[in-house]
């Protein structure tokens, strides 16, 4: 099963036409991202407090389906995937109700937090790119036998 | 015991400074007020979106005793009180391994939202208040026989 | 020339990792696209706070090119298409210096908020398309020219 | 007279019920700060980024007065203050069209960022106070001769 995270839309998160602001929903994909990276026990004061290596973001998208309200029950399940010695890519399905409100990609490269130069993934996150991933696969193929 | 919220500091709250920008903790301590407004079964996308009957914060104040930092495990303990039949108070404690982190308080007014006049505070508020004020004098009480 | 707008990086624009957070540079997409319709005597706050018609975003997408640090002087420059008699797409480029840092896309389609069913862009929305495309096409041509 | 920053209200700034959510109004408070330093030729990637010594705010209030909307045109006045050898206070008066709509405090320490110890204002920041106290109490004094 790909990996989900459950919130709550805030009232914060929303704005005057009475909905979700839109940059809001790519935040929460990243608090899905979160989540998932503690989920495999990396320690997320360390990951992205003033750390040495870091995976900022150089692309993102996002399409949005339904209007997401105040109060409601987000569904966000997340898949990310290796695109190269350096770089990862996460895909995610936010739903409520398991109906598909919205879509987003977060593509990552890996840098030495200093120079700013790329460098190579480091194991903690190719592991975490591998279960994610394996898991995702799963439910991916079980998904397919059940429609045969 | 007083209503609790959990809530784990995101990478979204923080600051260049490496800690939770100031502002965002009052925007947290919000959240508990909403979860624990939908705890008695208020709605909350009725409650805050395009209202007639509207609570608007007058007031708040916070006091920062500890940085909170990325992955931090908030608990946020929340006690409203009646303050007048137009007005309430919440007040919030925030901590981080049962050491207090932030205090703060809302004050809110009722008004009629489309002429913004005061108006006495609405059935289910006054009930929420109530519940979670006794919840909430019941553990001061506990506390003090503890003591003695 | 196409639409410019000034804004400095704030505090809390940043996160932990010292520079903008990624979602926030379309939350600064978007001031550049308020400020373009106000320009074009369009009233912000009847056009965004419970309007009969809307412009709900549906689809967005950011490249970053570069980090963005406190204190840097954005320049947001910002070219709209109608691409459809409903709906209509903003490119932006975020520039520090001269030197692009960010580009973004957001689409719109008009609705009826009542129903969320889709209508044809009103008069005042078709005006504001025509007179910043124009501008923008002008200074395409313009910079064709001088590199001939 | 006090140092002034004038600041559009955008729909990110705003919530489901149609006004500026309340947290942001502080936020809006910390941006005219960030502008009475550099207006100080204090360099904002510097002060804000990873520095050595930092001025966390420990205590903050607001009082809304009126609600604001999308749109408005605010004006930030801020009057700081030294407290004590390591803390300074700022009071912020926010106005739409001269009429006042909010105030907030924020209160500072100047503390050791590695050791989050207490020290003493450095040099930059005592000049700054003095600069923007001083031109306050004129404008205050100008102001009571008026009335006399």
């Amino acid at each position: 099963m790909p990996f989900t995270y459950k919130r709550t839309v805030r009232f914060q998160d929303t704005d005057a036409a009475g909905v979700v602001f839109f940059a809001n929903v790519l935040a929460i994909c990243h608090e899905a991202y979160e989540e998932s990276l503690e989920a495999s026990s990396i320690n997320l004061k360390d990951f992205f407090t003033n750390p040495s290596v870091g995976f900022p973001i150089v692309h993102a998208s996002v399409d949005f389906l339904r209007p997401m309200f105040v109060g409601d029950k987000l569904l966000i399940s997340l898949i990310p995937q290796k695109i190269g010695v350096d770089k990862f890519e996460i895909t995610y399905e936010i739903s409520v109700s398991q109906v598909i409100v919205a879509k987003a990609i977060t593509r990552h490269v890996c840098i030495d937090v200093s120079s700013r130069s790329k460098q190579e993934l480091p194991e903690e996150i190719v592991q975490w790119l591998e279960a994610n991933h394996r898991d995702a696969e799963g439910a991916e193929r079980r998904k397919s036998r059940e429609i045969m």
